[in-house]
């Protein structure tokens, strides 16, 4: 045998063996797994280091773009990966973690997620899915049931109907709006006479045949990024999204909303959809979508709500009533991993009416043949896993009770933060909480009392040294790895609605404690400190008047 | 304390509960688990029932669309998902399951994924993923490199960039020709003097502004369905996925293709993208890429390639010519969960100049502020997994020798299948394996020797016969359990280019012996015996003349 030979021999073996032999349970990997099942909080704890690198140090661990010409051991390999990638990775279920949307997992999650790899299904067909197909139809029925509520019999007649489908798994709200905006679009512009439809012709010839000028989607501006992105997808422009102005409350002012569709039909624009948001990104608002549905009424236009974060709150009879209308919605977008405890990778777009989905339904020779129930058949994704797995069990677990002590518990933590900030001299509340979110700053109390007061040109000029400020401190808190919130910047009415840097903070993770919340506000506290110059400029504003 | 409060506190005690205690390693969970970790292909075959129970039956078990009140018991709730949905899942990973993209994992794989799991990491952004957002960087250029091959010093220019981006991971292959053909529609109709492009502006004042009368996309017959979803998408239109004949071999006709380019061209439509097939899904056939990427140079337009399949191809410095000119391409659509050997979930598509991405850039006030590193400014997804640390760690741990091995073996494996298929007398092989796909079908010796002299009429009489046989023969295989192929229909030039149904093979999991093939053609021989009357009527109308 040549040496060559020999070495072919060596790699066949070593590549039959990682297929076939399981990591020994004292291996490093076996190790490393046994951590994560019996204490994951305390794996994260040690080997999550806290305080910030910077990035383009971080950087220079990943600047080999060549592909290795050696096979790694898998024990070095998970040396390096604990080394280099787990250390400096972000503690997302920290209990100290609250600035954004990613939190803590229940532990049954973890085997789970385990099986589902290993079964290793595609939800594109029944061929490689089969019992996934009904349970993936079943969560979907479970999903649209808790939005509209309807009599069993509904779901007996369409949950597992080929030809219809309640809604669609996907990987985000960003697939589900866009999702959910194609098939408005498919719908609105649909076959007719000799015109094929704009899924068959485009938007071109559609837009031609109907004699619209353009189209539109009318949201708040607190709307999701997403929603633009789907508009520039699918050939409506980032422009034909119109932000209509909120209240003080960050709710879509509906009488700017009939008016700017009234506009827009006096001008041959074609409202395609109307959106509400049950649970703005920022702060955590839900449009009266009541009234929006009365308007998409009027006007002829699909009504979707992108309920990808509130969406959960329907849980909870106790505020259930806070998303009131959302049953009107032609199409709903909850994201089964933001307030249901699964991970990343379940978004869900549901559907008023189980034979929209037509309007995006496709075939193809080898699979999602006419007639079949394949799920792919009325999906943008093709293959995708059995997400759905993990979002019916977790139904089943939690039960509706249990999601509903989540939620409540969330929403009244945020409630007794916003108290907390309030009754704090430092802080300013800048948004109140009607979910689990709200955003606020840090404000000296005599600045506070001082901008209360002043004319509108000096507030500005105040706000600027605050929004440094809390730059400053956002920074430097993340950066030193105790805690963390987020930051973004608001229109603020007392403020002229002009836009403030504000800390963000959202309260869904089950293990945060109150105490953790008054660590946040001292920790903050000190951390101004830190920024002696600009406290000074601000002490200095304050006292020249 | 009144019972309402003590159902509550046991409520929020065992929701505490979940969250904070791991399952216990003797619980049904426990053992699953490590049933999983130890040997994942027993615990298939144990669990899995390998005959079929017919779809409506299994929907039974799953047509409860009411949110349950009561928790269900972890360990209850594992008993039900092992009997009602386990039980009937596919065992994908079988080594006599070789119809269908999805096989084997290395064992590796599962324990990352529960890492990835409980890191829960979000990709959208640095602050939810940290040191994964250059990991997926580097994985992007290992994959760019894979297909390009450039110097080193161009990864270190572009890979960590802000402004640009070497691609994009997403959710699979669809949403990878998506994004590609979206950043080719955005770069082809940007911005240019008062318009300001498709992207803020829309497809209509787009066309209108580059006074073309449509866009077209062109791609041979053998394209995969997501292209024509794209194009509906997109708002281009299904029909202006322009179908292109191919030759005997399943590459598309480049002089067809230069003609229809040079027509549509007289016609006013904008060549939007030209669509070339490393590896088509059917029959695993490669385009002459190098030619259209001439014909795309010629009529200017984007240059796409959708190797989703056929990517990996890459890594075999045996094979890797038959993919020659795929660096020409713009962009190039590869997905990790095929030949990569990762979980469902992991699509990239690759981009030639790193500046492509622009076309689809997009901000938010929240996160992916302008200049920030996040990974979601370039991506049609949101929130996404840190599923690139999977591809980053079997990168490592197979190797490119490793994957080059495996492709090697898949190759080499389907050769050595279609020579078994032709030296049987009794089966007639339909497309030759040129990676490690091929069709056939089931054909008596007679039948076959007949067919080869009757005219087409007569041809395609005998043909439909033939074609409930092969039906007959695959669903009778897949409902016995034993092994799977999938079926679909081709064109085949011999038979006057009629379509006929064919099994279609899949050689990509490591673990398929060459035994397992012999038998599978013998099962097919002995389940023909079970359709008589078929047998009968085909021997009758070769007897009759």
């Amino acid at each position: 045998m040549t040496a060559a030979k020999r070495t072919a021999k060596a790699t066949r073996e070593s590549l039959h063996r990682i297929f076939t032999i399981p990591e020994a349970p004292n291996s490093t990997l076996g190790r490393v797994e046994q951590q994560i099942s019996h204490n994951l909080m305390g794996f994260l704890g040690d080997h999550i280091v806290a305080t910030e690198k910077p990035l383009t140090d971080i950087e220079k661990d990943f600047a080999q773009a060549k592909i290795p010409e050696t096979p790694s051991f898998v024990s070095d390999h998970m040396h390096h990966l604990l080394d280099k990638l787990v250390s400096q990775s972000v503690h997302t279920s920290s209990p100290s973690f609250i600035g954004h949307m990613t939190s803590a997992l229940p532990y049954f999650i973890l085997p789970l997620s385990k099986l589902m790899v290993g079964l290793n299904q595609n939800l594109v067909k029944v061929e490689t899915s089969k019992a996934f197909t009904p349970l993936e139809r079943q969560v979907l029925g479970m999903m649209h049931n808790l939005v509209y509520q309807h009599h069993d019999d509904f779901y007996q007649q369409w949950m597992h109907s080929a030809q219809h489908s309640l809604g669609a798994f996907c990987s985000g709200g960003t697939i589900a709006n866009l999702t959910a905006l194609w098939v408005a679009r498919n719908n609105l512009l649909k076959a007719e006479g000799a015109f094929k439809g704009v899924a068959v012709e485009g938007l071109f010839n559609a837009l031609k045949h109907y004699g619209y000028d353009g189209l539109a989607v009318l949201v708040s501006k607190r709307g999701h990024y997403s929603l633009k992105k789907s508009a520039d997808v699918l050939g409506i422009g980032q422009d034909n999204v119109i932000a209509i102005d909120t209240d003080e409350c960050n709710k879509i002012d509906c009488q700017k909303l009939h008016n700017k569709c009234a506009e827009l039909t006096t001008k041959n624009i074609k409202i395609l959809s109307i959106v509400g948001v049950a649970g703005t990104t920022e702060t955590g608002n839900v449009d009266p979508l009541n009234h929006m549905a009365e308007i998409a009424q009027q006007f002829q236009c699909h009504f979707h709500v992108d309920a990808a974060w509130g969406g959960a709150t329907l849980f909870s009879n106790r505020y259930r009533s806070l998303l009131s209308g959302i049953e009107k919605a032609d199409s709903v977008t909850i994201d089964a991993h933001k307030q249901m405890y699964v991970p990343m990778g379940a978004g869900v777009v549901l559907f008023k009416d189980p034979a929209s989905v037509n309007a995006i339904e496709h075939h193809a020779e080898y699979i999602l043949r006419k007639g079949a129930k394949d799920l792919g058949s009325h999906t943008l994704e093709g293959s995708r896993s059995g997400m759905a797995m993990l979002v019916y069990s977790s139904l089943h677990i939690i039960s509706r009770p249990g999601y509903e002590m989540l939620i409540n518990e969330s929403i009244e933590k945020a409630q007794y933060f916003a108290q907390l900030i309030q009754q704090h001299e430092n802080f300013e509340l800048i948004t109140a909480p009607e979910l689990c979110l709200l955003t606020y700053r840090y404000v000296p109390q005599a600045v506070l009392q001082y901008l209360a007061k002043a004319d509108q040109a000096t507030q500005q000029k105040i706000n600027l040294l605050l929004d440094k400020l809390t730059k400053f401190i956002q920074k430097r808190q993340r950066e030193n790895g105790k805690s963390f919130v987020s930051r973004t910047r608001i229109e603020v009415g007392r403020y002229g609605g002009e836009k403030v840097s504000v800390f963000r903070v959202v309260l869904a993770n089950p293990l945060t404690q109150k105490n953790i919340l008054s660590e946040i506000l001292a920790e903050q506290q000190a951390l101004a400190k830190q920024a002696p110059q600009l406290l000074a400029k601000l002490a200095a504003m304050t006292a020249s008047t």
